[in-house]
């Protein structure tokens, strides 16, 4: 008999770290090839009554309405939770698949999650690098929302992926988020600068939009431990099901993880409102994992809290977070 | 510090067991109320060049079609797996949610997963009990499918859900399902005849159909035990969002958790063409699960599993299935 539920080998995957952490011989932002369009147009019969919308800052060019993408998602049954809203997860995987049917409108896209000619030939593959996402109002099951993906710049050898989530009849922002992607190479695990070949295929849909979402913090999430974690939840694992087309864990699943260690009280009586996480390292078939989570502060009945996933086997940090809660209506 | 991964309260639930086993009373075939409908229609321009086909059951009424509920779906991006096909857990959730839509079609549905008026007045839900599903090709990324779903009698207490999935541009059947549902009350957690006031709703519904798949060998699962089980995975446990809005863990994650304890090299050489499950027992939140599966048999490099979940805490059964693996192509 052998009892899998022992094993604990663990798949020796290379770190992916942020782009600034890394030394890509980076030459300097004048260096940098930013789009040939010059900002971000809000469609003129795009109501905006969330007071949110605010915090968006858009320039007012009238010709980059073409590198915007819009997709309709229906909330499926099976898509909600036990408060009958659509998950967390749900809203991240709903702005991964836009992003990848965005890049398979410029007409580059070979296959796997937007990867073009000269990354095949490379063996590269895009990796998220960090998330930060606001959601306003989750939308519930039969619900139609549209997803606005776009693409911008974030320095020499990463790129953004920034999404609007409205609802479909009134416009409204239901959420907002945005992401740094970078390549890595698929055999050796590594990262990857962004070869010239390949960034020429894409460079030209960037829409240089300012943030849609202040990275307020992300910079600043302290590592926790066992000392510092008010609550910490062990023994997790990766299901075969969890594994992408690119074998590592779907970088959707970690939330579920993160989730694992907030308190049962906050789950239940309140609702996610903010979310940054710092992917610091892929996740494999094999990898155990603790999940660590801090009280970051309470105000007015929010709260946040700081998270840590790491490698029950070293300590090794695989994400870095931070959540804002609100109460539930 | 509170370590959650070390609680190990157990939701006390009480039991789903299979509709034959449950003593309500039966008062046999011929009270059966059969449906006003006597069969299955094949649409004329339907191709079947599959010749599973073969296997199907139809009779030539030609009233039916109306009772047919069809219902499009694109793979998304987020429900293939590490072979970029839909996962098996993707079909499952296309077959319940065509099921809830199809009820809707009745203009009898007032909430949650097809409660009606009469049932929501007695805080019933529908759970299952039997799933058997049988796949023939996993549609890839991208990929349109068509699922067609009717529902049928099954004895005084039970419904069937039946569904055909099929390539929507040539027919093809890709897989084919049935099901087992009964109600539970919500608040208690036991088993409910079905109501008359509750049946009447929907009986007119039924499509008197044979069945699609026959239950081959589901009554004659073994209970595995860790003598007699080949493979087991401990350390199971539902995550946050793995529970639906019945409060328990969904139907659909159960295979997550069953296909833990399948052999590596199988998951990865094989593809499950074959899958019978018995749900015994509804799971919490703080459940804590073993996945137990033994090789039941082999031919011409097909591969058989029994499979068990069951609660850590006092053995309790979950689940009893059976699994049939082809090789690759």
């Amino acid at each position: 008999m052998v009892t899998l539920g022992t094993s604990s080998t663990l798949c020796s995957f290379i770190g992916v770290m942020l782009p600034q952490q890394i030394n890509f011989g980076y030459r300097g932002k004048q260096e940098v090839k930013h789009a040939r369009c010059g900002g971000f147009q809000i469609k003129a019969n795009v109501k905006t009554p969330n007071k949110d919308d605010n915090s968006l800052r858009v320039t007012t060019s009238s010709t980059l309405d073409d590198f915007v993408f819009r997709q309709n998602f229906t909330i499926k049954s099976y898509e909600v939770g036990a408060n009958e809203k659509a998950s967390i997860e749900t809203l991240m995987n709903y702005f991964q698949d836009s992003a990848i049917n965005h890049f398979k409108t410029f007409g580059i896209h070979r296959g796997g999650f937007g990867s073009t000619e000269e990354m095949i030939k490379r063996n590269l593959i895009w990796v998220f690098t960090r998330m930060r996402i606001e959601t306003y109002r989750y939308p519930v099951c039969d619900e139609v929302v549209q997803v606005e993906a776009w693409m911008s710049v974030a320095g020499k050898n990463a790129v953004r992926w920034n999404w609007l989530l409205r609802d479909s009849k009134t416009y409204q922002v239901l959420s907002k988020a945005s992401s740094g992607c970078v390549m890595m190479n698929k055999l050796t695990r590594k990262l990857s600068k962004i070869p010239e070949e390949a960034r020429r295929e894409f460079e030209s849909y960037f829409v240089n939009s300012s943030l849609m979402i202040p990275e307020d913090g992300i910079k600043n999430i302290p590592k926790l431990n066992v000392t510092t974690a008010d609550y910490i939840c062990t023994g997790l694992k990766p299901r075969w099901n969890d594994l992408d087309i690119n074998l590592h864990v779907s970088n959707v699943k970690y939330i579920g993880w993160v989730l694992e260690s907030v308190p049962e009280s906050i789950l239940t009586n309140h609702e996610l409102c903010g979310m940054s996480l710092e992917y610091k390292r892929e996740c494999g078939r094999d990898s155990k994992l603790h999940s660590l989570t801090a009280i970051c502060g309470a105000n007015n009945n929010n709260v946040e809290f700081y998270h840590l996933l790491q490698l029950e086997d070293r300590g090794v940090e695989i994400l870095r977070g931070r959540t804002k809660w609100r109460p539930k209506l």
